[in-house]
């Protein structure tokens, strides 16, 4: 197998230079030389000698990325292990392959690191410094070195040091929609980076690349496949592929699912039924999990995307959600593979409101589950909206472990073309209060499992990753993947602090340019809620491609395909009611959750057409009517994505020619976008 | 528009680093330092200052590659026209631009240029000497421009100049086999270049390089869309997608071409008839046309596959492919626009023998084209064989200008993951004898148009360019793109040399690797032959993937679609007759260049299943029976897939560690493929 250990080492040389070209394909591990020479002078000085304890295929990947990373940054060739531990000035390792660092392990605290957390500590001895990376795995050593590299290239200072961080979610993943044959299903970065075709024998370098830029932000899980699964992938030839991409993944922490297709044993086992109840479909799967362990010996389990948008489903049969999700559980649960069940379901009727039906299906089930099932429930009811209230099932399934489903990728947020910084939008979720216990019973908390003690808990976000150079199609996208990695590490991480990271490690340090750069990440989701569904609208993209504006669209087979279902726009006014006098969707609140959303008066404007249908002359807290309230909110968006324009073209100076035309293509689409939703 | 100028920096300053990673994107232009000392010191004194005459966008593009391509190459930062032209020591331009230049006329031969040549030449004045790159176009300079920075890359002496190129073929060109979803057909390389999503507004920086690639290899025009044409990329909003493209490379000398889909007045014009005599569509292709070039004033016009696989043409209505192509070319001559008409060409009904099929269909339409009409032949009968004998269509039109079509990609020759190296492959047809006029009437001397004195000629290549960061999946395949580029402007070049240029420009200088990497690559066809289809054996590749082996296929629709059709073989001997006794497929040659084959005895052995069924046991030159020869080439072939992994092994020191691992896997993998064709 080919790990590429050279990889950086081609840039750091060239540090000083005045911003020189940057294709992106570095994303935010860049490793330059430091540029300011007083930090870098300490830097060097502290540093000097790192020490890498153990003997495995991580602590290899340690020492690579500590050489490469240290050289890059401090602009001199360093190479671990090149002194004695006892003489190292950075010393990283495990308790198990270190007697210092066992010796260190109350002053440490590492009983509180657990199996992937890391502590690094300034050491004093004698007068003398020297700094500890030290974890309870090597993986755990490889998730600190990296946060140590992140300190280095966001100037941070490392004269005394006291970092204890542990994830506070255990299954920190990214979904692929990533079809057999590398089309991606709401991608907008290129194609899948998974080549079939070379695979197993062709180990492309993207995939160690991918790797360590997950590791680096924290992701410890990864399904290779579309949700719409393609059961070929369960065949033995693909395993052989799969097996290909796990063993490159294994050594950074990151475990591997697959999407299973519910009717996999009649496409590819040749039954005639895949009732989740029936011995031979139970054997069937039971079998073919057996024969995946045997590729993947550390196999993470199944995604399953079940009766919705008519994918196969135990409900075919008449069972339920439990019946098929335990059945698969079952199968797994000997190699402690878990099942990961989706929430997101669409009857083939048409509901009365399609925001109520997870809630109705899901909620008679809860405590039915296995206790390896979790249940994956998207962050809203409806789809991926720019902006939604939080999911009624969060707080509403107290015995079932409820994993979090984000969209990286941006399908109803601009797609490849739009700059929009999604960690708001993921905070503003993970904050709301859904009152399950008390006060404070955050949806953060729900999904962590604190609230009911739930062992299983975890983060996914459909990744926007494919084989475009720089990853994601937008330079700014990749924001988006930083920002899902590590919000699932530390969803109390705020949106300012991860903007800011992420722009000193893939731009610049520089303060003028932080200032504003930031602030630019930080308006854009709101300005593009403002262009495209201000005040609570939404659904009212195109249906093919959920790009652009069509609210006119008004000829799909359902009417909850049609944008006029969600925005019920008529002579009197806009908008879903979904009180008690409507579709009544907000019952499936907590009443203190909903309280404000009720009444007309206290909803706040951002949700009051979510909720209310809403009279044309309504009067807004701005004064103005609802109309012109509309058209004033297209017209600021508009507006602001033209300010957006100027701020970027400031930044000149700062960036790199590549990336800064770029990004100044893109926003003129961007504009031009914004001017075509409001003049629908 | 987005012109990158930074594209070189990020690398020159790494040079004399151990040989670093190299991901490939930078093809053979990688303009690292010079690694001899002696050889850098006199490139440094003999360059030092270079003046760009000329203000426009190409001598814009010559000062960036100069600079870029000068400052890695000599290792410090060079800028053109830092100094006046009369201090230059290398002054670039033409007579038009400069004074100077035009003095020189006489003493250049630039009358001998034309419009795309160019002359390098060592001035002395007053016991100095400068270099001077001149041409009567700033194209022509341009292309001398790259000539130059090759001799340095290539390490030539540059003391005593004195070349005068210019090109044998007008049409150095590329078909894109590429569909607007940007899936490649025969593509192994990724997807599509072409991001239509986000064209018109954003250009990515890809077209740049790809048409650097090209300029630098002396290709001049592109196809952009697949022969199995969609008539989608006629349309407005495409037109101005293409038109975005064609201004990225209009300064390079590249002009853009599109396939046209016959029926595209039907499926686009809202016509009920695409007959080429019927007056509406005459008008839709006139006004179409004109809409093309209000767009692109320099379009070159359309590349058509009509009445072959399906593909819509002039039969459907009784009409012949001369008035197609004629009611085509009449709409593109206003604006100097051509037509190129494909030769290839399948019935749908069953023909006795494929290979008669386009000679028994074109020569009696000799004659009848308009002047602006091209008709491309592929280089062999059947279909881009991995040997297979020219055309019999080259000699037989005089009255048309026939333009030469490879297959660059890899269909029949291990796509994307063999090392087969085409150079020798395109010498082989190009070199052989029509006898058409009389001896050494060879193919190359048909194609350049010069026994019938045509005015058009060309060559085109269908492209293996794809999305991958390498550009075309297979580091070596890189050298199969850059061989059709430098045959197209001087078939005359050897396999041999422009394996040694290109090496040296993509890996080292250094003579022990080059002497070794030299003699794998011009091997390598042979050894695929070997292994796949030897002594004249064709098409016994799997239907569905063109790729390995499968000659028990017998279940298609067509007989002539089936492996069985081609290799004959039954209980006596194997192989396709198509000698007098047989199709007579032969007849189509000139009697002087079928007499060798005619007879079983004097049929070269590698074309002896082409022509000739022959018994089991019949004696090849080796002594051995046929079949035993069979299984001796089989698996010498192997064996000499085998003996490519330990030669390539021995060159790790040569090469970076990322191209090596890259090259020793899809060895690893070429093999296996080597001995499944072999067990089959």
């Amino acid at each position: 197998m080919y790990i590429k250990k050279q990889f950086l080492l081609c840039c750091f040389l060239v540090a000083g230079f005045a911003p020189r070209a940057d294709d992106g394909y570095r994303l935010w591990l860049r490793y330059d030389k430091i540029s300011s020479t007083t930090l870098l002078n300490k830097y060097k000085t502290a540093i000097q000698f790192p020490f890498v304890y153990g003997q495995s295929a991580t602590t290899d990947i340690i020492k690579d990325e500590l050489n490469n990373g240290l050289s890059g940054l401090l602009g001199k060739n360093i190479t671990s292990n090149k002194t004695t531990a006892a003489n190292a000035t950075l010393l990283c390792g495990t308790p198990i392959h270190s007697k210092e660092i066992k010796a260190l392990y109350n002053e440490l605290s590492l009983i509180n690191a657990g199996d992937e957390g890391f502590v690094i500590w300034t050491q004093f001895i004698n007068g003398k410094k020297r700094i500890v990376i030290a974890a309870n795995t090597d993986i755990g050593v490889l998730y600190g070195v990296f946060h140590f590299l992140r300190l280095l290239q966001t100037h941070q200072p490392i004269e005394n040091l006291n970092i204890i961080s542990v994830p506070k979610l255990k299954l920190r993943m990214l979904n692929h929609w990533d079809n057999l044959n590398r089309t991606v299903e709401r991608g907008y970065a290129g194609f899948s980076l998974w080549d079939w075709h070379k695979l197993p024998g062709y180990i492309d370098k993207r995939y160690i690349d991918y790797a360590r830029a997950n590791v680096s932000v924290g992701i410890n899980a990864v399904a290779l496949t579309n949700v719409n699964a393609n059961a070929t992938v369960l065949t033995k030839p693909y395993l052989e592929k799969v097996k290909a991409l796990a063993d490159v993944f294994r050594p950074y922490g990151i475990k591997v699912f697959l999407t299973a297709r519910f009717s996999a044993p009649i496409e590819i086992g040749k039954l005639s039924t895949a009732d989740p109840l029936n011995d031979s479909v139970k054997n069937w799967w039971n079998e073919k999990v057996k024969e995946i362990y045997s590729f993947i010996p550390d196999f993470g389990g199944f995604v399953v995307k079940a009766n919705s948008e008519g994918q196969p489903g135990p409900q075919n049969y008449n069972r339920t959600h439990a019946d098929g999700a335990n059945m698969m559980a079952n199968a797994v649960a000997p190699f402690k593979g878990i099942i990961i069940w989706r929430a997101f379901v669409y009857s083939n009727e048409n509901p009365e409101d399609r925001h109520k039906q997870a809630y109705n299906e899901f909620v008679p089930l809860d405590g039915k589950f296995s206790n390896n099932v979790m249940v994956q429930v998207k962050n809203g009811a409806i789809d991926f909206m720019p902006r939604e209230p939080f999911h009624p099932l969060f707080g509403a399934m107290p015995k079932t472990p409820l994993m979090m489903e984000f969209q990286v990728t941006q399908e109803y947020l601009g797609q490849a073309t739009n700059l929009v910084y999604l960690a708001p939008l993921f905070k503003e979720v993970l904050q709301s209060d859904t009152y399950y216990k008390s006060k404070g019973s955050t949806v953060a908390k729900i999904i962590d499992g604190s609230l009911d003690n739930h062992t299983l808990n975890g983060m996914t976000g459909v990744a926007n990753i494919g084989n475009d150079i720089n990853w994601c199609g937008h330079p700014f996208a990749q924001a988006n993947w930083y920002a899902l990695g590590r919000l699932a590490w530390n969803y109390e991480l705020s949106s300012e602090q991860i903007a800011d990271e992420w722009l000193r490690m893939t731009f610049t340090n520089n303060s003028s340019f932080l200032a504003t750069a930031s602030k630019l990440m930080l308006q854009s989701r709101d300005i593009m809620v403002q262009y495209s569904n201000p005040i609570g609208l939404h659904h009212i993209m195109g249906s093919g491609h959920h790009y652009g504006p069509a609210p006119w669209v008004n000829n799909l087979n359902r009417p909850d395909w049609n944008p006029v279902y969600y925005h019920k726009a008529d002579s009197i006014g806009i908008g879903f009611k979904r009180t008690v006098t409507g579709s009544n969707a907000i019952a499936q609140y907590l009443p203190e959750a909903r309280k404000l959303w009720e009444d007309i008066n206290t909803c706040e404007e951002k949700n009051l057409l979510w909720f209310h249908h809403v009279t044309w002359n309504y009067t807004m807290k701005s004064g103005r009517s609802l109309w012109d309230e509309l058209c004033w909110q297209y017209y600021t968006g508009a507006e602001r994505v033209q300010q957006m324009q100027q701020t970027w073209s400031g930044l000149k100076q700062f960036t790199d020619k590549e990336r800064f035309e770029q990004v100044k293509m893109l926003l003129k689409i961007q504009y031009e976008e914004a001017i075509w939703w409001r003049n629908a």
